[in-house]
């Protein structure tokens, strides 16, 4: 596996595939690598002639300085398990090479962003301004570097990949997104690199967003059709663990992410929770 | 010379250029062409082996519905101008293809924005908010769709110019961007699709936007500095013609647009200039 970390050497080698004509697979990550990561390289490593990965721990899509700061950075591990999964590159920048240096004289962080509205203003995108702009900011960068084919997005950040389609069809990048499926543990808890911060006893708790998610789904499938009344059970279901504080419950259309007030037939319907455990955020969401 | 309407079509003409090695240059327009947007082209037919122009009347960047709509379309005399001048292929799609259909149950007019910070903000961008980004947003859509190598940008519209290239450095664009000369009248006007509206008397007093500049020119020749005695100068040149409004007179680096206040040897400088004639708005700029 090659590690490159300049612009240059990743958009030269992505050129070199694509002369040979090969179909070019991406998986962008912040690193902290676990199974729902690799579960990704793997379907891309099915799909594609040639895949890279990307590290990049992302200074514009974290609101808050501590957490950017506490964001684990395992490096020989991940390119190890990169390598191990079937990469043929992984493209690991530093901040400065993805937004200029700061350091010399007319420099400064960013200035171009992109930013996709009304997605990226709602549920996440409240509780954590700029997030999304930081998000597509990014993918857009990598997008023009490495010219993938196709690109692999983890189901368990919904948002964030309706964000991703949303510019990809705005923005006419030819990329084709491929979403995959939640990994979760065995208590449900959908696998995350922040579950790692968690206390054995927050951890313990975390669980309950999938349950709550579960009785929403088992409620439609009984033939609940109310929104107010699925959220509000969901909401409950959590409301049992006093380590879990929710911040929000929602029941959206799962293509464009408006609230429904009720589920009809033909509208597929996605439930999204996401709360603070510990003073960690997590999320999850389910089909309903 | 091929006129395609749809994203798709430009696109698969472009790759089928670049399967062939094609070296492929573009020039973006609004249509109402003349000799500055044909400038361009001879310039692009020169450099490059296939060429294509667009013409696209783009929306997100009039702020006054009014200025939109007397926009001049004469798409008949533009194609041929466009054919004689030696394009390949001219792209011309309708706003619904460029921006999704809002007539479509789920649809609105925009949602993905592309956003060049502080460039974006100042100068023109003060005096029509959101005008560089609808800019910003559209070249990154036709970038996305014609894939050219290179992409041809008339100096006249300087500010233009400079966020296309930040646009392009910050977000990796594989594109090298030309600019060409400004193309004038004999009494020294800037070419502009605007020009046509001007009334007999207006268009005369207009010319007195590059004799300000030109003023701005020969007094740095002879040793002037003061970066804000040379705006006082340029406006008193202005100030003769009462059908003339200055909307700004600005002496900046041609490099960051940050305002100077003096000149120094070794940082490029450029004297910018906007104003209101008979209502029209009419720009220009200068090296200095």
């Amino acid at each position: 596996m090659q590690i490159l970390d300049t612009p240059e050497a990743m958009r030269s080698l992505s050129e070199s595939w694509r002369r040979e004509g090969r179909l070019i697979g991406f998986v962008p990550t912040m690193g902290a690598l676990h199974e729902g990561h690799l579960s990704l390289v793997r379907m891309a490593r099915e799909e594609c002639d040639k895949l890279f990965a990307s590290i990049f721990v992302n200074p514009l899509q974290f609101e808050a300085r501590d957490d950017l700061e506490r964001y684990e950075r395992p490096f020989d591990r991940d390119s190890r398990l990169l390598r191990e999964t079937g990469c043929d590159a992984l493209f690991a920048p530093s901040v400065e090479a993805m937004y200029g240096a700061p350091a010399s004289g007319e420099g400064r962080l960013v200035q171009t962003f992109v930013e996709v509205k009304e997605f990226g203003e709602i549920l996440e995108g409240a509780v954590r301004p700029g997030h999304f702009r930081g998000v597509a900011t990014i993918v857009a960068k990598l997008f023009n570097i490495g010219v993938p084919h196709r690109a692999y997005f983890g189901e368990k950040d919904y948002q964030q990949l309706k964000v991703i389609e949303q510019m990809v069809r705005d923005l006419f990048f030819d990329v084709e997104i491929v979403p995959g499926p939640t990994v979760r543990e065995k208590d449900g808890l959908a696998l995350s690199s922040r579950n790692a911060r968690l206390s054995p006893g927050e951890r313990k708790a975390a669980a309950v967003l999938f349950r709550a998610l579960r009785k929403g789904a088992t409620l439609v499938e009984s033939g609940e059709r109310d929104a107010a009344r699925l959220v509000e059970a969901m909401r409950a279901v959590c409301e049992t663990q006093p380590l879990v504080e929710v911040q929000y419950v929602a029941v959206v259309d799962a293509r464009t992410l408006e609230p429904l007030t009720e589920l009809v037939g033909g509208r597929p319907a996605r439930a999204l929770i996401a709360a603070s455990v510990g003073g960690i955020h997590l999320i999850d969401n389910i089909t309903l």
